[in-house]
């Protein structure tokens, strides 16, 4: 097993941890954000760009690569580093999330959950076994186990029904398991409900996974109730594993289930905000089309030292969102990328030096202040 | 006048030169390609990217920057260098092919050109003052002169008399002129009419500009036809001035053009069709979405250092582009972009070596072999 986490330390008043996890592409240092790499590519940036911002992992998404261009062909063309050009870890979710929000008609049963391709209309089947196959043909460092992500609301015996099917579909993935290289991941599930979440927390550790992640969280709830959850989840965790927490989220929320003991996150937020033209900053949220930057010679963040906030004003951003430029999308990326990296670089030196509450603090300080 | 042309070598067996002009924003080797970057950015790439392709000089288009974000606010801003984070060599256009090409019912007089804004439909008057005011605001290394672009076909006569506003026009630019840290281009007009570009070669080189470029070639005339109009016009424009092809062209004009003695190039070719999925290789054209490279693992182009040919494959480009993820434009921009500076460099490499006629041979050889 090419795998493992060290725990380098606990940090001082709060649940907040600093580690450290190894894989067969490298090391990565949590807590970690994951910039969400859909389709074989974080949209809008090549490779180098990630390089550049000191991206560590990125995200890939099982069910848009096993639609296309095919695990197969990845596999068959050395997996899916090789295929993006992307040296560093890879983690991929297991398909499960997107079948229920993207694909058609998807109808759960004990055995999978079949489905209609968003692409095509074609019908596919997925279940445990098939998820960890596809995964495997990838080839990530990182591989999730196939679950149910109930909607949300769902009542108390759906979830608990289907929290049940997740554990047992958990083992289902354990022994799918082919590949050594790499880790895999039991997901917690347990909708709302936070005797669910502990039951869910409980029985998938003593399956014995790698690391452990928060599913169906950041589905439309209350950001309390996701906060709650977290804190209702984390104390039954391995404290010895990584713990990621699925799909999320906002910079509070990075900020706020840090401190609530997550070392792993991933989202969208960041890339798809930068390319609708919302661009994160340390004091809040910058909307890049509004006319108050027409003329605006500052860079987006003057705090940030990302390419595009070295050499691009708020006013010539803006002139790229206003004429559909592509550049635009990619240098609003490389800055929301760079923001969301920073802000896990801060967090992991604040644990190092005692300090997160104070960091936190601060965070939400900075953001009080109005002037953008 | 900080701007100077050195004719370093005059070709062997062809009209091909190796030149050098120096702008106060640095040197440009001549026979060169100035990727086109219309609304202040080369589409999809960053000025970072530029210079790691090579790029010596970008192109932006007046008539674009002019009806946004607006040359007032581009110089306000410290000019269109700033603005856009190019601290190399540009040029701008005048803003009249445009105005012709894509403004509304663009009404022509003496006095200038009245048209609407394809963008909201406003009206405005572009007059050769104005144009010189508008590209001095916006602060390129080079502008050129306003003039009329007639549609081709047109009639002998009003091709002539076309040519003749276009020198009164020619005269205003330069009496407009109140910088003098740029370079003024005038254009040489005459449709297809041999007599008539001669005559407004000679007549246009008697008032004296910094360069002369060719305009109203590549309007849907035949090659054969446009490359008899270079010929018949390159001879009579002045030796010691750089001589600038305007809109062209495919690989193989500028192979042509080049041997015909033309020293710079514009074109939205390889920025364009790169989008488009078209990618130039040595060995002709690759259209990347064909399924015979679904499992390519070969580089675009074997022979080309690009950043795009150096990590992806054609399996992977073709995957982005179906995807229609934005670094398929990306990727496809840089390989194209440094196709054709590469060929360039070849060029000028080959006149210095006095084997342009040699490289001309082996470069249709390439092409004549079908296996891309």
């Amino acid at each position: 097993m090419s795998f493992s986490f060290d725990l380098l330390k606990q940090g001082k008043g709060t649940a907040a941890r600093r580690g450290r996890f190894h894989t067969s592409h490298g090391i990565v240092n949590t807590p970690v954000f994951m910039p969400v790499g859909t389709q074989g590519t974080v949209k809008a940036v090549t490779p180098d760009d990630l390089r550049r911002l000191g991206a560590e992992i990125i995200l890939g998404n099982t069910y848009h690569l096993y639609l296309r261009p095919g695990h197969e062909l990845v596999r068959d063309l050395g997996g899916l580093h090789k295929f993006v050009g992307w040296d560093r870890p890879m983690l991929t979710d297991s398909g499960g999330f997107q079948v229920y929000s993207l694909g058609d008609l998807s109808k759960i049963t004990e055995e999978g959950v079949k489905f209609q391709s968003h692409i095509d209309g074609s019908y596919h089947f997925l279940t445990p076994e098939r998820s960890i196959e596809i995964q495997e043909a990838l080839g990530a460092d990182i591989i999730m186990c196939f679950d149910e992500c109930p909607p949300h609301p769902s009542s108390y015996d759906y979830t608990s029904k289907s929290l049940d099917m997740t554990i047992r579909w958990a083992k289902r993935c354990l022994e799918a398991r082919k590949r050594d290289d790499n880790a895999l991941f039991g997901i917690i599930q347990g909708g709302m409900y936070a005797d669910l979440r502990r039951r869910s927390a409980e029985e998938t550790a003593t399956l014995g996974f790698e690391g452990y992640a928060l599913g169906g969280l950041s589905v439309g709830e209350p950001k309390p109730l996701m906060y709650e959850m977290v804190e209702a989840t984390v104390p039954f965790m391995p404290v010895d594993k990584p713990r990621y927490l699925m799909g999320v989220g906002t910079p509070e929320d990075l900020v706020e289930c840090v401190d609530r003991g997550i070392d792993m996150f991933d989202c969208v937020m960041p890339t798809r905000n930068a390319r609708n033209g919302m661009l994160f900053t340390t004091r809040g949220k910058l909307v890049i089309r509004n006319s108050q930057y027409e003329r605006d010679e500052r860079p987006v963040d003057e705090s940030c030292n990302c390419y595009t906030c070295s050499n691009f004003s708020r006013a010539y951003l803006r002139h790229l969102f206003k004429a559909k430029e592509i550049l635009s999308s990619t240098l609003n990326t490389i800055h929301n990328l760079s923001y969301y990296i920073t802000l896990m670089s801060q967090m992991r030196r604040a644990i190092e030096e005692d300090r997160f509450v104070e960091f936190k603090k601060e965070f939400y300080q900075l953001r009080a202040d109005d002037d953008i």
